[in-house]
């Protein structure tokens, strides 16, 4: 581990630029005393915001950035007009060339995806990079992925998600031995898509270090915190889950807004309450859990939401900063490569049928 | 519209078999009593529940059938054993017969939806049915569709959906023009799968009557009830964004108890705004919405969940009392034949590419 972690900002991400990534790594270095930060974008605008942050200035460098890249840009836009020269880019490439352990953006998440890869590129034999999210459940939290929208993944890829997953959660939950499981249907005969299906066979059969396998989990069972990893099918089905129940969440929190402010009892009970409400608001504040894990690339990427304010923005500095904190990326390395080995050795890519498997 | 709604019940569906479709039955009536039944199972067991319930007697059959399909059945064993025989068959056939206007299960999801294909057939032109669920929104309940389990759906199969979505909704939700949109990832251009742009296209395109397309909706958005009817893009993704919802809302709901009976304050502020908490528990009860809708086959099949307890089950009997009572599947035969038609005519099927659209 190294004594300082080095975190590479893309100072002009997001809805508010660097009101709000500034303002956010000054309350992240008050958490991570041993952060340093190298601030990357336009650089008036930056030390406009530096000089209201005296510790955070003796603790950052600024890399000037002539090139925002936009919110709503397409990344073919992005990479076209930002590759080399935006902050977005410069951010990511610190981490490339050694200048940073971790780069965190919340510019937009194709253009960082797609950047990301361009610039630190996919590991060996991971089909395509993931992105992964701490999803707070009833037990605590867990590790989520592919929640990045992306499309149909194939038997192999879902088990590098699952030895991805699992690396993240021994670092971000202090995990020995994770649980992993895979989000299906149901277990009945008509349900159950057939990679996911010959996923579960994969990771049963191959019962790699680190984690242990746990069979099929619902959509109910995210929540509950069933297991500590949860793969989903695809980033597409997995955004989708992700942003259902965001949306579920916020519709309780309106319900609950109305009915406590209707009559003056409720109010009253909400103000003789207010303890347990603000203990409440905690366990439902998505800042909590903001900041978005690039995984599978040569390098640690984190994606912030766009609108997070400084404390999400914070957080997903102090996830970037755990995650470079671990020997994440040799552990997945090395436990893929072991994967690959043992399927090629059994010819399981081949020869094995999709099984069926149960909780 | 019939003056008496004739509803079949497969009395001994559901974990707990006539103890909770009877009492059920008997709740659904005091709130239809236009409502007539025709309860189908073992017929001592159906009459010892039915002794308790007299003005139900009144109005009720009891059709004996001497097998029940089990909750773990898978639906080729159902179908095995339960075809021609089992209350779940009968309770279908009975619609099919034109002895009832709709039939209502608490049996598994599996052999229901293949008892009632196998029997009822699909409708011309359909590619499969399709399980349509009322989703709770901030305004009111939307129609989601498909939640069933299935995988794949190809664009023209999504059209369906729409127009039977739209369909329910004129009958469960009372518009005369519902809004429908289709279940994305968002609107970047990396995003969306293939299905789903090109029956964004053709609904544009087609513009058929009865409902107003409004595009795509991403998953944060059926909780706000942004449009009437959401298209998912197969029954695989929607069953998981529906499981997830609900385990969302499941875990809320303990964190506010939790939260609401830590210290003596928060028990106080409890008491004085009990009821607030009984408006937001009203909000948050599953049972009201209880009943998944088969659509798309020539009769009107109505699945309740199988833990659901005789307040719900009742509630699944008035969703089917509700459908039974409109011109429903008329309206979706005209519709889905317009559609192939225009289609065929444009040659849209085969020539038009998927072109992006947005919100």
């Amino acid at each position: 581990m190294p004594q300082t972690v080095r975190i590479a900002l893309d100072a002009m991400g997001g809805d508010f630029g660097p009101k709000v990534t500034i303002a956010g790594a000054a309350l992240a270095l008050e958490r991570r005393p041993d952060s340093r930060f190298l601030l990357v974008g336009d650089e008036s605008a930056i030390r406009a915001e530096l000089n209201r942050h005296a510790r955070l200035a003796e603790r950052a460098e600024v890399r000037h950035a002539a090139v925002s890249v936009r919110m709503d840009d397409k990344p073919s836009q992005a990479l076209r007009s930002g590759r080399r020269v935006s902050s977005m880019w410069l951010a990511i490439e610190a981490v490339k060339k050694g200048d940073a352990d971790v780069a965190i953006s919340a510019g937009n998440t194709g253009a960082l995806m797609a950047m990301a890869k361009v610039c630190l590129h996919t590991m060996a034999r991971v089909d395509r990079p993931a992105l992964a999210c701490l999803w707070p459940t009833l037990r605590g939290q867990s590790v989520v992925l592919d929640v990045g929208a992306s499309l149909g993944a194939n038997a192999s890829h879902l088990v590098d998600l699952a030895i991805m997953g699992a690396a993240m959660a021994r670092v971000m939950l202090n995990l020995a031995r994770p649980t992993v499981g895979l989000l299906n249907v149901g277990a009945e005969e008509i349900k159950g898509i057939e990679e996911v299906k010959a996923a579960s066979t994969m990771l049963r059969d191959l019962n790699l270090p680190g984690f242990d396998y746990r069979g099929f989990v619902e959509g109910d069972g995210i929540g509950k915190g069933v297991v500590d990893v949860v793969v989903t099918p695809d980033g597409f089905t997995g955004n989708i889950a992700l942003k259902t129940a965001e949306g579920t969440a916020a519709q309780i929190a309106a319900y609950l807004k109305q009915a406590m402010g209707g009559t003056l009892l409720a109010k009253l009970g909400y103000v003789l309450a207010q303890g347990a409400f603000r203990e409440l608001r905690a366990k439902m504040d998505t800042r909590a859990t903001n900041g978005g894990v690039f995984l599978g690339l040569e390098g640690i990427v984190i994606k912030s939401h766009g609108g997070a304010d400084s404390v999400g923005f914070a957080r997903a500095i102090e996830i970037g900063h755990e995650m470079a904190g671990g020997d994440l990326l040799n552990r997945i390395r090395d436990t893929v490569a072991l994967a690959h080995r043992l399927r090629e050795h059994d010819g399981a890519d081949q020869t094995s049928p999709p099984r069926e498997t149960a909780q």
